[in-house]
């Protein structure tokens, strides 16, 4: 009875009191939502038309998710919010003196890793529609120390040369642009592809007409995708970016570290690209990655509400 | 490039900075929203699968959303934040020195108004299934002076004596517990029903899986929901509760308010009864409804995000 605007959040909060003592993280990530939810109507003095349109909104979003298609997550990511998860939680070049390396920067997952990447042999071409750049991708995966984990799995995901994923388009072939791989006994892995471009968030679903209303850049900086596993370390998900994409100072999603940046370089010699089975020219990328023990990791108790 | 825990909230919003003069209204609640948002996840420090647990609990919620159900107006009202628009927006008794009356107060729409109710005569019946104990409602629409205001428009819905409505089970046909009457010449309106009863909140879907696990009460007191409308005065979406449920004190989505609660009197007198064409004994109750003119109301130009 006692609702009122002062202390409609301290009403709400209360009435979590009989959580479960194995709750408590729940109760805590809660009893912070409702504080900001009610703030946050206080402090607009949200109208009952702008609540409706919000309802419809964050259903909209809802109703626009598939199993091949994430718009919560292109909203969070939209709004900053999957890049200061990743920020809070991410791997950040914190090199202790003991390591030798520090770990590669873990940037967000975004709402493409939608379906499971085939499992790729080393060298595979992972996009062989016959158009687009050719890519040849080399990388390694080590710990802290620069010592090699062999059988680490390194998935990645990409668009292709127009700027689309496998699930987007129905001229990619499911799995196109995508594989796992496992590194070999140096903790070394490459495979071809295609050089992939710069895209717009897509435009027509709830979360990126909000972008375009919002008169922002709508682009992704031209990227490729790394959840890279192994067993004993921390995962990490990131990216690799293309150091001459016209968008890598202003990316829709925040999500661009200066230590993710690499050269995408041209070679134009038939020997070597002879010895990638490419054509000639080609770019070529090193991508080297480095996992942190998982001794480090904060592992957290919630796993979500089953319903 | 500047993203960082500190100052990712003010980066997301520069972001903003372009948006049309049009949409400053807009660009207000965006700017709270993520500020909320990133000082939720900062102080949480929400984990990254503790992010991944929220976006498959938010799409669930969108996803269990059809014509006739919308769970993210249950997930809203459960936290108190649909209560808390209608606390800050809706008519509270700010009875002024000149006016006679207080408007009737506010309260939560729910969950149920998912369809259009159909047009009914005065004394209709609106459950005919025959189960439930008979109910004869009668009100008044008046303005602040008393006058009455003839030809408004009263819209109400309810559940049957089992707790349902009709867009929940099959049993209940279409319109079963709900209709729009018009006032006649005193402003008068009546019609015949079954008695309400308390009843939980839907707890199959991920919003009230979550009321669940956080060991609340979920039952909603026994009401009568209306919406009252007539030119010139501001649209009214309200209860009348009934006195002697068990719940009147918890509520799950804190939408008591003293004010609208009735008596729902039990009158074994078959005249009386007979008067009315119902069985006796039968409950009755009176819900006179107060106006505030329309020029009073605040409207917002936000009109939500075209798709």
């Amino acid at each position: 009875m006692d609702f009122n605007e002062e202390n409609s959040a301290d009403v709400v909060v209360a009435s979590l009191s009989t959580m479960r003592e194995e709750d408590a993280r729940l109760k805590e990530i809660l009893t912070s939502a409702i504080r900001h939810m009610h703030a946050f109507v206080r402090e607009t003095r949200l109208t009952t038309a702008e609540w409706e349109a919000g309802i419809e909104f964050l259903t909209a979003v809802g109703q626009t998710c598939t199993d091949t298609r994430q718009e919560f997550i292109l909203f969070s990511d939209s709004m900053g919010v999957s890049m200061l998860v990743e920020t809070i939680n991410g791997a950040e070049g914190e090199i202790r003196e003991w390591d030798d390396l520090s770990p590669t920067a873990s940037t967000v997952m975004g709402p493409f890793h939608m379906t499971v990447s085939p499992e790729r042999q080393l060298g595979d071409l992972i996009n062989d529609t016959g158009r687009g750049e050719p890519l040849v991708v080399e990388g390694s995966v080590t710990d802290l120390e620069g010592n090699p984990l062999a059988g680490a799995r390194v998935d990645t995901w990409q668009s292709d040369g127009e700027g689309f994923y496998d699930v987007q388009v129905d001229y990619l072939p499911p799995g196109t642009g995508r594989g796992v791989f496992t590194t070999d006994e140096g903790g070394y892995f490459w495979y071809r592809s295609v050089m992939p471009r710069h895209y717009p968030m897509p435009v027509d679903g709830p979360g990126g007409a909000l972008v375009v209303r919002e008169g922002r850049d709508i682009y992704r900086p031209a990227h490729l995708h790394f959840i890279a596993e192994a067993d004993g370390y921390q995962s990490l998900t990131t990216h690799a970016f293309v150091s001459d994409c016209p968008y890598i100072e202003r990316d829709v999603v925040f999500a661009v570290k200066r230590s993710l940046i690499r050269d995408f370089v041209t070679i134009d010699d038939p020997e070597e690209a002879a010895r990638f089975g490419v054509a000639s020219p080609f770019r070529h990328v090193r991508f080297d990655i480095v996992l942190a023990p998982s001794e480090t990791t904060v592992e957290s108790g919630y796993q979500g509400v089953q319903t």
